[in-house]
């Protein structure tokens, strides 16, 4: 093989210092998690095709990656079967199990199957890689990290206000202050559609207003249109684009339009609620937005609809999102258990902590001390003191080859540097003698002869 | 679906305690990896087929989960293709992808790939899931976590040395002391072909003198018959199969065997080196021994070979191993490249982690405190505390709804013990008045009523 390999393209490997920073995200989501009281759970990394075929739409069953039945998968073919050489024949008789799409269906599909040990409301987290055949692109990838958190079997809107906390809680832990919580409700978006008559037409309705920021008002506006939504209709949708003023003075404004539907008035109370919660608890640097437009993955969801974008000024898109869906469990056969829950979207947020250069210093500080000896002899001492550090819990390590030349001396020196090791320690015939050791800062060049117990306290 | 949802066969779902055991092993692992200068990456769960097929023999090949194209892929298949009905025809025109098999093929990929970045020698740990259709039996999966360190890019035994230090170091953090790191070196066995005039059979050799422990000297000469060793050969064996002594006497015994085997004497004479050395180093509380009869996986390893078994008294196949292998990446191109590593088997870990009771008390706490509100005005008071708790670093939770009668109060109760959260907290219309918190202690029953502040402090 002449050429260098390659991976799988929407794939990456990772280095270690992309391994300390997604580590850093990761494990400040998960201590969140932790201290709400969430439980982590993990589940195979692909499931039987009969759990997620037919839970993400046409489009989502395109995009699951398939995974070929071992040994003689052919057999179960017929002839009839070989001549259609249809994929749609084909693939259900040759492939049983598909790598996972999501964590939310696996997460249903964990909560029928064991109903019987767990107590509800079940608080549960999930950080795991999905996997999507889309076509990759910029921030796109056909393998990528998931971090969920789910509450299932409470109806109450203190959960709703949790995951807000939460939100807040990991942002103001990362340093990234300023984020917006935008907030929404699905009995809002209903209770608009049949205010303008499009009850039937609630997906179309909310798919165009869902472009308000990116395409504008009129634009929005010919979509309806075209979607075949009466002009009287949108007329009354006005007031909705251009809605100002701070939360509570745009739930007025929304109570005043809805006040004929019953379930639009029941979205602004639930806001309502939500929002009064959060301002009687506080809120550490986030921003809670209310935001009509925002619809995300409506079929999905029943009550609150959450999306959080970077601070201001940051150009990316939404860093996370979730809301509340009331029959999530439905299709595995268990009925009436709410849920709700809310994602964090790690490859942005690590986008934007790179941007705004928030990752700590800490992070990339990888081995400590890096021994350099000059023989035989010098290299059992220094891999004694190498001991000695790390039980000191003092990353710490011996560059295997003694040094037998100035030329390898520069060679272990360019190493230390390579891989940002801040101090050197020499072990020559000198260092031997007298029981020392020269331990160099490689940042300052300063050098200096100690003993094991000075080493030992210089680098704890 | 009337039925509960399954997973695949040979696949696991985790629960909380579960995951959180899984976690102490891996991070205590991880902990010891970082303290020894090894730097985590992290490879794509799948890969390029070419890349894998071909790495681990056609049971390997049969064994790899491989991945259907995705869109119309069966557009490649020519009508003679379909003709054929024969899956070594299909599989390369309709899978281009394959689930990872184990880390090390990845590794040396990521090695070839990446070689101008990475400073030598590299010092890397991987820690993921690896994917095999093996049958499924007890402790074997089809999807298992893989613990692997390895180094590449240096040929000095120092590093044996210390791959040793890093089992010990392991399994010493583990509590699990007393376990048995089994050393054998490839060239050593070499030695002995030669001796018995079996140079052409090595692997036959080896083989059968890998059994030994589990079907005795009898039956293994009996193989070696079976396999064409001569007599002759089989009687100069004598002294192998009674090998007894220490480490030295042992090495003393074989250096009298091998006198005439150039490659032998090498093998003795690295053995030496490592086990002086770690002798004058010490070990924490396993136990270094030799074991000539150590094959492992040998078309693979060419100096040193490692085995790692549980403490004498429990039952369990080895729980480590590894060795050193001359031209890992070779298969991609990259020549001379000489490296050594070792694997943690987590699964077994954990099953003598669970059988000798090592597993901390500490890690099975997940939320240290639930609050029980008795009304909306208490619930609100009691998120402002748990707020404030969890700035503290306390884990606390609110049940979310409100108790409104003796069957809920009950109902809550009972999931605070089922999830062994040990205190609860009840605020009801005297405690808000009073501005107080009645922590209840869930173990001795005992409830006492405090301040805020008091609260904070009792369970900081």
């Amino acid at each position: 093989m002449a050429q260098k390999p390659t991976i799988p393209k929407g794939t990456r490997d990772f280095n270690a210092g992309e391994v300390a920073k997604r580590s850093y995200i990761i494990d400040t989501i998960k201590e969140q998690f932790k201290l709400f009281g969430f439980e982590p759970i993990e589940t195979p990394s692909f499931e039987n095709s009969d759990t997620l075929m037919g839970k993400y739409g046409d489009e989502g069953d395109r995009l699951i990656f398939k995974i070929l039945n071992s040994g003689e998968y052919l057999k179960k073919l017929s002839n009839d079967d070989f001549e259609s050489k249809s994929e749609s024949v084909f693939t259900p008789k040759i492939s049983e199990k598909a790598l996972r799409y999501d964590l939310t269906v696996p997460f249903a599909r964990y909560v029928v199957q064991h109903q019987n040990e767990i107590a509800f409301p079940f608080k549960r987290y999930q950080i795991q890689p999905v996997w999507r055949a889309d076509r990759p692109q910029k921030g796109r990838f056909r393998e990528f990290y998931q971090c969920d958190a789910d509450v299932v079997g409470s109806t109450s809107l203190l959960q709703e206000v949790e995951l807000i906390q939460l939100y807040d809680a990991v942002f103001s832990e990362l340093k990234l202050e300023g984020v917006a919580i935008k907030i929404n409700n699905r009995k809002i978006l209903s209770g608009i559609a049949e205010l303008i008559g499009a009850k039937d037409k609630l997906i179309d309705f909310t798919v165009a207003l869902d472009k308000l920021d990116k395409i504008g008002e009129e634009k929005v506006k010919a979509e309806m249109r075209r979607k075949g939504i009466q002009e009287d209709g949108i007329s009354k949708l006005e007031p909705l684009f251009n809605l100002t003023g701070n939360f509570s003075e745009q739930i007025d404004k929304l109570k005043s339009i809805l006040t004929t539907s019953e379930i639009g008035l029941k979205g602004i109370e639930e806001l309502e609620f939500i929002n009064e919660t959060i301002s009687s608890i506080g809120i550490k640097t986030a921003r809670l937005q209310l935001d009509v437009t925002l619809a995300r993955g409506l079929n999905y969801y029943t009550g609150a609809i959450f999306e959080v974008s970077a601070p201001e000024g940051v150009k990316m898109g939404s860093i996370g999102g979730g809301g509340r869906y009331d029959d999530l469990t439905g299709i595995f056969g268990l009925n009436d258990v709410s849920g709700v829950g809310i994602s964090f979207g790690l490859d942005r947020i690590y986008l934007v902590l790179e941007e705004l250069n928030l990752f700590p210093e800490a992070i990339k500080e990888t081995t400590k001390v890096i021994f350099i000896s000059f023989g035989e002899q010098e290299a059992l001492v220094s891999l004694q003191a190498v001991s000695k550090l790390r039980d000191c819990g003092v990353k710490a390590e011996l560059y295997p080859d003694a040094v037998t030349s100035g030329k390898q001396m520069k060679k272990q020196m360019n190493y230390a540097n390579k891989r940002n090791i801040p101090y050197v320690v020499l072990v020559g015939e000198e260092e031997l003698k007298n029981e020392s050791f020269a331990l160099k800062n490689m940042v300052s060049g300063e050098q200096i002869n100690m003993s094991l117990s000075a080493l030992i306290e210089a680098l704890s």
